[in-house]
């Protein structure tokens, strides 16, 4: 048997989401049937966590099995890369892995980042990769959020009603909130997020820029472990899932 | 008579560029129908700089003139954006103009971006946006080639054989090559520009890059003043019309 480790990129508009599902075309789905053509066996892969429909990725790992064929991983990527030509799907790395490794168990560590593009002019070339907010957001208001936000909490205002978490206390390590032109990012790291975690604070946070909430408002949501507290959720179009740690 | 200035972004992908044209979508074409609906009259719009098929523009400028009815120019804005909502087309801005005001002759600099992105994965979220290089790039030897190439000459090298252009003498402001991260950027001024003299231009400095031309190779090309001298024309969705000043 043999383990290999990928890093994925995809934009995530035309999939159902990460994973493979009945009704619809998946990141997941896609590369198995690839893989499963180019080693000619059933093969399925673990993602490090999954993407909503519509999120997009830089920085997907995942790995898989393959009993008997040996392939050098270079093999292996331009094969993936040529079967995967139709799909908004690219494979960035492919790496022999130790036969322990998991891609989703054994992260330390996930980054993700939220982009809102803050204007009223509709988008074009950033539709479907930003939410477009059009009132003005003031980011030294969200930035006062950061503080009650970051560290371990129970996050039930900021999960979603079908995540399948254990438990609803996570521990955020940083978020960072930055500004360039028009673009407003924010950046997510943490060893895991609960389902609709990023989108949840970010919705929130932008009621908070746009001074309908005040930080005070924003806390007392994160506290009161009230999931109906939480502002609307973010659309899915400006999540991008960075990076996974080892 | 009443003269306005808009402001103007667009992805470039679905159009057969700038210029109205009898086989396809223009982004002319459009802004022009969707102006003529608004005031009633049928309305010809004066673009800074035509731009070709999959060019984008993020600052194209453009100017028309309206006979009779009198709107402020946010009303303006917000009709355009609305009629224009089918299409990768957002107007930016609005602004009443001087009567005697020409986006084109008027232009007193330009500012074109181009953008490489060099990697061997396919593209996905930047697909369309930028033009995919796989074999590595040493911006250092392409920036040998800026001194050449900047200030005034005779540009015929660089210079469609389409081009309208009445003399292919052209004074070149400045060039600025830049990296980040897998990104190269070619940033361009000049008050005018030949027809794919950007691309050209690119296309040719990819050559040294790559090192497949030496920086001398690419200053004989420049000082042949010969058309077939140049290197592959850099494709368009790499290129971005980025501002007008007057």
């Amino acid at each position: 048997m043999n383990r290999y480790k990928i890093k994925i990129e995809y934009d995530g508009t035309p999939f159902v989401g990460w994973q493979r599902q009945e009704n619809g075309q998946s990141v997941q789905g896609c590369i198995e049937k690839a893989i499963s053509n180019i080693f000619e066996e059933n093969i399925t892969i673990f993602g490090a966590g999954r993407t909503d429909a519509g999120v997009h990725a830089m920085g997907q790992v995942a790995h898989f099995d393959v009993t008997d064929k040996l392939l050098e991983p270079y093999v292996i990527k331009n094969a993936l890369n040529d079967h995967l030509r139709p799909f908004p799907i690219s494979i960035l790395e492919v790496e022999k892995a130790h036969n322990d490794f998991h891609a989703r168990f054994d992260a330390t560590q996930r980054k993700y980042l939220y982009r809102i593009v803050n204007r009223k002019s509709p988008l074009t070339i950033e539709k479907g990769r930003a939410w477009q907010v059009h009132k003005d957001i003031d980011i030294d208001l969200m930035k006062e959020c950061i503080p009650s936000i970051e560290g371990q909490h129970d996050f039930t205002t900021f999960r979603s009603a079908h995540c399948q978490s254990d438990s609803p206390i996570k521990t955020l390590d940083s978020l960072k909130i930055s500004q360039s032109e028009e673009n407003i990012y924010f950046g997510f790291t943490a060893k895991s997020f609960l389902h609709h975690q990023v989108r949840s604070i970010v919705g929130s946070l932008k009621l908070v820029g746009e001074n309908s909430w005040s930080p005070n408002d924003f806390m007392n949501a994160l506290n009161s472990k009230d999931r109906s507290q939480c502002g609307a959720l973010a659309p899915p179009e400006g999540l991008y899932f960075m990076e996974v740690k080892y």
